[in-house]
């Protein structure tokens, strides 16, 4: 984020992943945060997409923007990584002023959502199991993780691991190369093992890389898919080789 | 539905609940039918509300356009007046040749609905149970019905029923008089008991009316909801007397 080019842009209001950026995993921080925030007391709107804050392994998860800014920040939260995306379960802390069109905005996009799972989570707050589940999750992801860490150094020769000790994925980039990083993760789902290519979601040419996610598996999973990753990405340097 | 209309106006889609429209009551039968299905034969597409096709009680449920044309037919059904609302579940039978475009602006519109209520709706289908409830709550209905058709005769003089014996309420007019219904709702509001006043839906000039709901409460309630409606019309007529 470049909150200089952002003023000159003279854009009202911004998208943000402040406490972990996909597919980087970039942590806003610091320096920028403070700018970011200067930018909304100034009258801009950062719209905190908090999606996955809550999987913070090295610390504790950084402040949200709007715990700083309630007036310059609209706050989305979801549990589409804490418990799973099918419940389209999700919040929003709207400044006061906007509250009102909000709430009719998104009366007339869909005339509300269904209550059942809404109370149910409600319940699940209250009781203190969705903290106790977080607590669960946090230490398998964090096993996950390293795991993961682990089989990279092991399997892909010349990967660098990018972004904070957080989420639920590592990117890694092959710094030094030059190859087709989605012929490499097409290999490698005809193998089983989906990735995805970091070309994706390039807006700006770079090296080659890979999106590699390890929440959904146990670590011996982790370690035989990024072997199998490592096959796939060794094989096809060899057949264009130059 | 003027079909000799629509067709002059070279629309190519149009919305129609031909099983009850609300707040007429009116169910589209016969050479109406035939004259619309035939357009839509022509090219043209129907979008066929079918909200609340199951609740008919004098005969069974007229079917569905989508029967006869699937292919000229975009069907839409839902839970809303068979179990709930606030359960957000509802389907669309769309023509083959819609189906990708459908699937993909539903997809960008909403990533999806959840996938829990779905199941358990899916479980109510197959065991039986939903088709169960749905004789239960149709003779609940009926009842509910015939009590507020006894209530209108006994407590709404000059009150005319539109429609047929379907859906969740009745529709009545005052032909020969003039008064303002919404008045008349406010006034009954004001009393505890909550009715649509027919101008609320009408788009052109006519008697006044009231739209009165009777599938939320047992018939002895709406017994007493129609004679506080009555005493609320009499009150009202006798202030705005000339």
């Amino acid at each position: 984020m470049d909150v200089a080019a952002l003023r000159a842009s003279g854009a009202r209001a911004v998208l943000m992943t402040p406490a972990h950026q996909f597919p980087t995993g970039v942590v806003l921080d610091g320096e920028r945060r403070r700018d970011l925030l200067a930018w909304a007391a100034a009258g801009g709107l950062v719209l905190e997409d908090d999606y996955d804050a809550e999987h913070r392994y090295d610390r504790a998860p950084v402040p949200a923007l709007r715990a700083l800014a309630p007036e310059g920040v609209c706050y989305a939260g979801s549990v589409s990584k804490l418990l799973a995306p099918a419940l389209r379960l999700g919040w929003l802390l709207v400044p006061r002023r906007l509250r009102e069109p909000v709430v009719e905005a998104k009366r007339y996009a869909d005339l509300g959502n269904p209550v059942l799972a809404q109370l149910v989570l409600a319940r699940l707050m209250d009781s203190g199991e969705l903290e106790r589940h977080l607590r669960f999750v946090r230490r398998r992801h964090r096993r996950r993780r390293d795991a993961m860490l682990r089989a990279v150094a092991g399997h892909l020769a010349g990967a660098r691991v990018h972004g904070a000790a957080a989420g639920l994925h590592l990117t890694v980039t092959f710094d030094g190369a030059a190859f087709d990083d989605t012929a490499v993760a097409g290999a490698a789902l005809a193998l089983g093992v989906k990735t995805h290519p970091l070309s994706w979601h390039r807006l700006r040419p770079g090296p080659p890389g890979l999106i590699l996610g390890y929440a959904a598996g146990p670590a011996g999973e982790i370690e035989e898919g990024v072997a199998v990753l490592g096959r796939a990405l060794r094989e096809h340097l060899q057949d264009h080789r130059h």
